[in-house]
Formats: C-alpha cells, structure tokens, sequence
C-alpha cells in the first residue's frame, strides 16, 4: 500500500467535529459547547450546510480556543444535506470543491487565523473514497489552495482512494476513525442508520482500545485494528447526534486519562 | 472632495459588465458572446446569481479572450436577484463579501489568472454608495482579499461613499459610468424602471460623448457633466438586457471608433 | 371598531403554536412534544420554514392528537426565516398565500382531515396588521380557499387591519394574544429581542390573569387590559424558544386549572 | 396490456408544452409566444422550476388563450431542474406531489379557472415509469385532488407504468408522444443529449407521419409505431429549447393544415 505523507503539525491523537453546520435560522450542533473539547473543526462551507454568517462565526470561535480550523466542503445540495446520491463531474467536483474552500480561507485569512486541513463531507467524503478521478479533481482543487507549495493536510479514511491520491499528488494525509458509528466486521464504515446506538460508556472504552492497543470493536463486538492508527490519526465525532455533547465528552476524557497516564 | 487613489493598470476608457448572472439550469445574459467585446468582467459569486460551476465557466472564457476578472458580489438573495432591499449589518455585509470574494479567488488562482477588480451588485452597490458604514465593512474584506498589500482596484460612483472610503482606506478606486440607463438631471443614477428605454443609437452617442466632451446627457436629453470621466474611467452595461448583446456592440463601435481617430 | 365575525368552532380559550418550522434537516421546535399539550397547530408551508415532507408529518401529528390544523404562511425568504422586511406588492402577496395555502390544504384533505384556521406568520403578519392593500390581497386568497363560502377562521391582532379586512370581506376572525413577549403600556405587540426575557411563573401568571380579568401585564409591570379577551380568543406561544416546551406546558396547566375551577 | 380509462375531454391530437419554467428574475421558454400555439400547457409548480408569482401568471395566460392548465410537478432539486436521479421514497413523492399539485390548485380555483391534467417533470417523470410503488404513491396524491370522485386526466407514456397504474387505480391516461426528441429503434424515448437535433423540417415531417400513418421515424430514420397514437394522445414539446417557438411553430402547423384536410 502507498502510504501518503503525514502532517507534521497533527498530534498523536485528536478530536475533530464538523461544525457550523446549521443554515440561516437553524442550528444543528451545540458548537460552541464542543469547541473547549476538541482539537480540530470541520467548518460546514454553505453548499451542503452553513452561510457565511455561520461561517464568520465558526472561525471566531475556533480562533478564540485554539481550534484547528479545517474547512468541511461537501456536495451542492442544502436540501439532502449533502448526503444524498448524486451524480456529479470530475469538473463539478473541482468546482464545488474551489468555490468552498476559498469562501472559508478567505474569512481564516481576514481574521489573522490560518486553516489547518481539509475535510470533505457527507457523501462527498464516499464519492472521493470510491472514485479516484473525483479524489483527483478535488486535490486538484485543494492543491491549488495554498500558494507556498505547501498543501494543508487532509483527513480521510486509511488505505482507501483519499490516502492514495494524496500519496500520487503529494498532500500530507490525516487518518480519521470513527467511534460513534460502527464498522462492519471487514472493516468497513457504516451509517448512523446501520450502526447500533452508541453510548458514552462505548465510545469511552473505544477511545481507550485505540489509544492502548491500536483497535476497537466492530459491530459484532469482536476487535477490530483500525489502519492508521499506528501513524498519527484523529478521531471523528459526529456534532449532529442528539448525544453529541455527551459524546465528545466522553472521548475527550478517554484521552485525558490516557494523556495524565503517560500516554503521548 | 477626497479623490481615491486611481488604478493604473486601467485603461483611460473600457467596457464592463457582469457576466455568468444565471443560476444553474438558467442564464440570463449572452455571457459568451459579450466577452470578446469587453476589458472586464464582473463575475457573479452565487449570492445573488451564479453557482460555483457557471463561475468557473466564466473565469476560463475571461481569460481565454483576455478580459479582465472582476468579483461581482451581492446581496444573499437568490429569490430577489440581489436588487430586493434587505436590512443587512455591517457584520453581513463583512461576511458576505468575503464569502464571494474569496470562492471567486480560489478559481481565479487555480486557473493560473490574476483577479483585477471588484465591483459590488445592484442593491449592494446602492447600500454602500449610501452607507459610510456597511460600505466600510465591506472594503474591509475587500482589502484582506490580497494578501501583498495591493489591494484591487474597486469601482463605483464617483464622489460617493464608495470613493471616500476607498480613498481613506487607500484602496484604488475606477469611476463607472452608465450609458443604457438615463441619470436625472442633478447626475443621479435612476434603475431600469425610471429610465428611458436605451436605443444603440442613443448608447453611441453617449459613449462618443463620454470620449469627446467627457459629459452625456440626462434623462431629459440635457447635456450631463459626468464626474470621474476626467481619469481612467469604465463604462457599465447591463448583460441582462433583452437587447444587451446590440448595446455592447454599439458602445464598442463607439471606442473602437474614437481610437481609429487617434482617441487614447 | 368594526367587529369581524367570530369562530363559532373555536372555544373560548386556546393555545396555539407555530409548528413544523424545520427545513428538510433542520428542526426547530420540540414539535412532537408541544402536540398534546395544544388545541391549534400553525403549520408552515414552505416558503420562510417547513418543507413538503415535514409538512405531512405535521398533518399527520395533528390528526393524531385531535389538534387543529392552521395554514402558516410566510414571506417567501428562507434565509430570513420569513421574519426580514422586503418590499412586497400585494399581487405577490395574493400569490404567495395562495401557493401555501393551496399546497398545505391538498395535504390535509388527502389526509382526510379538515383544516381550521390560517394565520400569517412574521413579518407577513406585521405586514397585513399595518396594510390595509396587502390584508385585502391575502385576504382574497384566504376567501378562495374554500369553495363552500365557509371562510376559515383568520387569526390576528384585535381591532388591527386583521380583523377590519376579516368584518370587511366576511371573514371570521380569533383574537390572538401573546405571553411569552412583552407588550408596551400602549399595548402594541414587542418582539423577542424588545421584550424580557419570559419565565414559567410569568407565562403562568400572565394566562391565570387572563383567564380571571381579561388583562395582563406590560412590560413595565403594569396591568393591561387585551382587546380581544372578552370573546374566543387564543394564546400563542412560540415554539422556536429554547424554553418552549417549559413555557407552553406552564401555560397548559394555567388553563386547566382554571378549567377545574370551573372556567370556561 | 391493461388500458387505463381514455380522458374525454381530450381531443384526437394537441400539443402540450411545459410553461412557467423560469424561476424568480430567470425565464426558460417563451412562454407568452407559446401560449396562442398549444392547447395544453403543464405548469411548473415551485419545486424544479417556477415560483408562486411565475406561476400565477401561467394561470392567467393560460385562461386568457383558452389553454388547458396543468400540473407540471417535479422532483425537489432547483439546483439540478429535476432531471438529476435523486433516490427518493414514496412517501417523498407523496408529499412532494400533494405540495405542488395543492399549490396549483389554489391558483386555479382562485382564478376561476379549471385544471385539465396532470403530467411529471423530467426525473420524476421517468421514475415514475420505472417504479409501480412510486407511481402509486404519486398517483394516490393525484386522486386527492379533486373531492368529486373524477381524477383528473394524467399525461404519460403509454403501456408503462404510467398508464398501468392510471388504470389501476381509475385515473384517465392520455398518451403522450415526442417529435422534438428521438426514440431508439425499439420505441424507447431517448433525452435530449442522445437525440439528433431536431429540425422544424424533421418536425412537420414526424406530426404529419403521426397523424396519418400513427407512426413516427427513429432515430435510425426507420418508421416506428407508436403505441398509443390510435387513441387521443397530445404530442410534448419542449419549451426550453433553443428553437422551441420554431418547433411548435411547425408542430401546429402540420395539424392545422391536417384539420383543414378534413383530419379529426
């Protein structure tokens, strides 16, 4: 397997939601309560989720507390969310892909803040990891982001189509492994709808296994390594889930204990 | 009166519209047609009109036929056309602009062009000719677009609050004048509706005016000194006009004739 | 005054809740929960919140719980939430309730439920409560509604143009009053911003007071007497507090106390 | 086959365009030069295309030219015109059917006018004829309509599912034919993109064919037998097309100088 060059400035371990994804009136995550637990935010960039007003005020918040302001692209479409199926060109990819992400580095750099990485969303996060000429235009697209030559990092799933076009073109690739959804016992990532409910207990003692031992559990229960987290990965938790402030709580501490622990 | 700092890299006269107004499935004005008749382009940037695709689109075809690219951000109203008054804040307007300026940026550079202006769209532009404040704001996000220390050249009205607050802000600053819709007799611009339909004969006459005698003529056909068309000035016209692609012809033939005549 | 009909159907006391003001992902209020505990539902309809399939869950919700089930139509402004000031015509107006109108009321029929009232919501409301034109123009719409010369119910402010168009055009007409925001000593309606902040004890006093003397408080403190209180009138309540369902379930108990007393 | 119940009121032959498919400051077809042409207009209902003024204005047009009025509903997808594959539920096209139809409706009646059919948009259109559960659900939103027991006419494709339903469940089916677009030589429509460019010439040509031999060519040039032509069927034409008032143009007049031969 190629592996993608890693992003110097992640930790070992850290903490990423999507955030600001709210529309106008209405919110969805309790952002401003999860920014002291994290280490990273995904910034939802008005096409799937967010407007520019939600935006402004993400950056301000993730500047105020330190927060690694990533930007969070994702389909054309407010009214699936972004999760729904649609066809879509290597050229829509690349378009939709440029106009989010200069909307968002825009606003970083008014501010005096600077981005962190890049994380896709929704489905297209899935469309990238399928189709290596979509993963393509839109590392095309996040390339060209940066003028110093040098790409910000990207965050996405081990040894699939993000990790590959990332080591093909160059940009430094984060991990990312979930522990409020399940994986399939191959390994494979599943919906909210297909995983079982998760709990604080459960995503404490995943946290806890990946941190001492590089695995978790799949759906069935049985262990399960995770690629990637022998490197330095990150850990997703979903802002959306109506647990969500539990939920990153809960991961937070995991971390914690093993930090005061020893762990690093 | 403060006069701006002028853009040199303007030409003494020029052409500009906006280009890629349409909205997905649907277009407004004949944007492929008009480009080789013009020196700039403002782009819509998907607030008022345009979606990241039709940018993109816009961007390739201004520098294949060498126009300049301008922003053309608006208000955040599809529905309205960006012509509806909204109350917006200072913070809005802050954001807003930004968010366009920047998703139009991100095109521009990855397509290896260079941005070279920036022209606010009709309520917008309106609000900031009469709002010292809001028109701060957004020249604000104007000046952090270019991080070199050069801002871009906006245009506006001359001797209006865009002119006073690019000149205190050091921002460079194009005067644009209108020659399809009329201006009253004290030299204020009047909208679609309160002007005189505009005919190719009536726009070259005012184009040639314009070149010869720096004045045109107001609504009740009296001669009108023109502010701004003392320096290096551009001419608007509307691309969303049932007879635009006639009128860019005609106030072209209009240029193209002067300079033949030794105009410079 | 002129005294509009009144709703032989509606009892002498009610609450009412705008409810189904999520858009596709987005949710607003705790609607499951606020159904059982009120006897109308303002259903938005699409155009400032709601969305067809939310619209028929609420339908459906209603039906369940025996609440009535009110049109709630909105400026045509999503990003707004129906709440920003735009110039409307009163030919737009006519338009926008009748698409509302017409698309809320195909739902319930097909449900085989009844609809009972329709009230305008936001800024639209404040709209036809200051003209005359524009209340004659939803009016119109309202009136074409129902093809058995039985006009809904309208719901509005007492002795406002509401109730002048609705004795005008033959309209019954519901007083409706508000205890989670303020009024001034003039009695005129505050929004949230102007007003305190509420409490459960306030709500509960404010209805109690209600009930037993037909008058509240004003923002100072002081009694007010509510036009509109002596005959059928409603309570509503908004559902997009983040203290909702506190408030509402306050006021529920304020009316079934009294009911025990013997009130009705 | 199964036949579904023939719509009497439906003459031997008429042409039908798709209307109103603009959507706020943008328009698509000629619509006012459309409308002394055709005699069924299917009117775009807010959710692919058109908005409530834009469809008011269809209504008044088509009463003012004698135009039957129907409802031209499609899938919820602005962005993509209704012709992007969205997966949706029955559920979604019950609700998004009973919105768009009930919308209409309320225009029609308002303005004392009538509906005469009902026919799908594009992607909705086609899902419609590949799935019975979804046509079904469709179709249960369509019989709501009308309170009188007497479902209005559906336009669709005869022998698929459009009319296997229709027949089904006692809804009226009036076949419906292309000459601006192609069928595959085994009678399959084919888009736009995958269809020769039609010519007026192309277009008398294949009218005429219709009405005298119930046949058409393919897109071969081969004579194809189209089902449902030996019934009273209407014959589709694009209105967004470039050359629409050409081809309509030239549709009506091969049936006029058809009527004036003695063809009824």
């Amino acid at each position: 397997m190629i592996t993608a060059p890693t992003a110097p400035s992640f930790p070992r371990v850290s903490l990423n939601c999507d955030m600001g994804e709210g529309y106008y009136r209405w919110r969805l995550g309790p952002d401003e309560q999860l920014f002291p637990l994290i280490e990273y935010a995904n910034i939802a960039c008005g096409l799937h989720a967010g407007d520019h007003a939600t935006m402004l005020r993400m950056v301000r918040l993730a500047k105020q507390h330190n927060v690694g302001i990533g930007a969070h692209p994702g389909l054309d479409d407010i009214k699936g969310f972004g999760r729904r199926k649609l066809d879509v060109t290597a050229e829509e990819v690349y378009s939709l892909a440029l106009y989010q992400l200069g909307a968002l580095k825009a606003m970083v750099d008014a501010e005096g803040a600077v981005m962190s990485h890049v994380k896709p969303h929704g489905m297209l996060y899935f469309i990238l990891r399928d189709s290596e000429e979509l993963c393509r235009a839109f590392m095309k697209a996040h390339k060209s982001l940066t003028g110093n030559g040098e790409p910000l990092p990207y965050l996405g799933i081990a040894g699939s189509n993000h990790e590959k076009v990332c080591a093909e073109m160059g940009v430094p690739f984060v991990p990312e492994v979930f522990v409020d959804i399940d994986y399939d016992p191959k390994g494979n990532l599943l919906g909210v709808p297909q995983s079982n409910p998760c709990t604080t207990e459960g995503i404490k003692a995943k946290v806890t296994s990946l941190l001492t031992t590089l695995s978790t559990t799949d759906k069935e229960g049985n262990k399960l390594k995770l690629p990637g987290t022998e490197r330095h990965y990150t850990i997703c938790l979903h802002s959306d889930m109506p647990t969500a402030l539990q939920n990153v709580t809960a991961a937070r501490a995991a971390i914690d204990e093993w930090k005061r622990a020893g762990g690093k």
